[in-house]
């Protein structure tokens, strides 16, 4: 996905959101807003907003030298949602479609975001989103593409979101390489933190060998491509990997909770829709 | 009121709002925002936020070369209000305390305001408003301070909410001089403006000398400073004359409606609260 206009305003408050979680005082952060006001100049829209992203978690790692300030608040919204694992589990084993039902509660995990500027509840937006009605869902090409693959290649988000992502992956029925962020950014999912999220127990873990809170494949490893241009199924969580990957030639099954109207728009839904989308349907809309 | 880092993310969304309204195209707008994402730095937290609106929309004139992008919408908004003039003049008159119910309605037609990011209806705003309670409300000092001066010094803020300030100018049973902005600056009223909403024919009309949007007096006139340090009491209408005058010793009412979060903790009220604040008092609670 392009860079809106509407991002650039968006990319300011994310420093500053940033800037204060990682505990820098107001000339600290003042500084940072400085230094990412006159950045913008140099921002093509061209490039994806995670790529933006990509430079300003860097430069709050430069002011700050912190290099992980989400480090607690992981730990903790993972303990939070590894508590919700057993009643989760138990709603997907007793529900009439159980694939589609860990789909829903992957998604539901989406809502654990601390890019976006929304408070969230984890327990009480899960069961909301268990009886939301979709915006985009191609569940049958879902279901056909995972009957037919081999294997799936599962781009991770965020923390926590990772434990909800496990439920998915258990229900899936086939071998999965679950993909993480090369450093901490944001509140993403790292090795480590999908170590703690019980996914080494159920998945091959590698990393993107990227820093950007989303994967841009210019900004991957070989390793990581490797894998990404010959996987017969991929998932991709969130709204950062669908903007670093919309519009590329490759078998993603996008979802997502819209969490911006900007993206909302650019997927043709509405501002707080859930999405499991095929690129192959959407690149067929956009005709 | 200084400039909170919060209001920076602000200002880069205002600077996309008014370029959007005056009509200039994606590259235009980019390189607005470019700029103003590179002023920041320069700019200090200590001044007011109107002081920085008023470079803002300064770059925009220049950029766009349009003086006045607001005017159609402040010609249809002046027309929406007066078709509701008639009816609030009833309500007022029906009311059991007139003055207070002029003074509701005077803040009601704030929500007539383009430059925070929020949807409005007039009709219905101001219906919500009449039943609200008052996040702050020294009404006593109100007419205490009404009952003894000889006139009113009234700071105007936007067009349309001109209308309303008519009629609560009706209810003040003093002379009033209504101070205009010196030029086209967002939605505000300007001297036209004030015409058109009949304020004319009810108080004596003058500028502040400034292109700022709000009343900063190290920005005005002489003509009007002579007035501002003399008067015995002064009603200061909406966010931007609060933004540019609390803090300065002078006996001004402040009317508004709370329109974002920073200003609202400012005053120690809820986002969305309406306020009829005493600059006395508000200076000894901060003591």
């Amino acid at each position: 996905m392009k860079t809106y206009l509407d991002c650039i305003p968006c990319f300011m408050d994310q420093a500053l959101r940033a800037g204060r979680i990682a505990g820098i005082d107001e000339t600290g952060i003042k500084k940072l807003l400085d230094e990412v006001g006159a950045m913008i100049k140099d921002l093509p829209l061209e490039s994806s907003p995670p790529a933006t992203g990509d430079l300003i978690y860097g430069k709050i790692r430069e002011i700050t030298g912190v290099n992980d300030p989400y480090k607690i608040i992981k730990k903790e919204t993972i303990g939070e949602a590894k508590k919700l694992y057993p009643e989760l589990k138990k709603i997907i084993e007793e529900s009439d479609n159980k694939l589609l039902t860990a789909v829903r509660i992957a998604i539901a995990g989406n809502v654990i975001d601390f890019g976006v500027g929304h408070e969230f509840n984890i327990a009480e937006d899960v069961r909301a989103i268990l009886n939301q009605e979709f915006g985009i869902l191609h569940f049958d090409e879902f279901t056909a593409s995972l009957n037919k693959t081999e294997s799936v290649l599962y781009l991770g988000d965020n923390s926590g979101e990772s434990v909800f992502d496990k439920l998915l992956v258990e229900e899936l029925g086939k071998p999965v390489t679950y993909v993480v962020r090369d450093v901490p950014v944001i509140n993403d999912v790292t090795m480590q933190d999908a170590i703690d999220s019980g996914l080494d127990t159920v998945a091959e873990l590698i990393s993107s060998g990227s820093s950007a809170p989303a994967i841009i494949p210019d900004l991957c490893s070989r390793e990581f491509l490797d894998l990404f241009e010959t996987a017969d199924m991929i998932i991709s969580k969130g709204q950062g990997n669908y903007e670093g990957l919309s519009g590329i030639d490759r078998p993603i099954f996008f979802l997502l909770k819209a969490k911006c109207h900007v993206l909302a728009k650019d997927l043709g839904v509405e501002k707080g829709d859930i999405v499991l989308a095929s690129s192959n349907r959407i690149t067929m809309a956009s005709d």
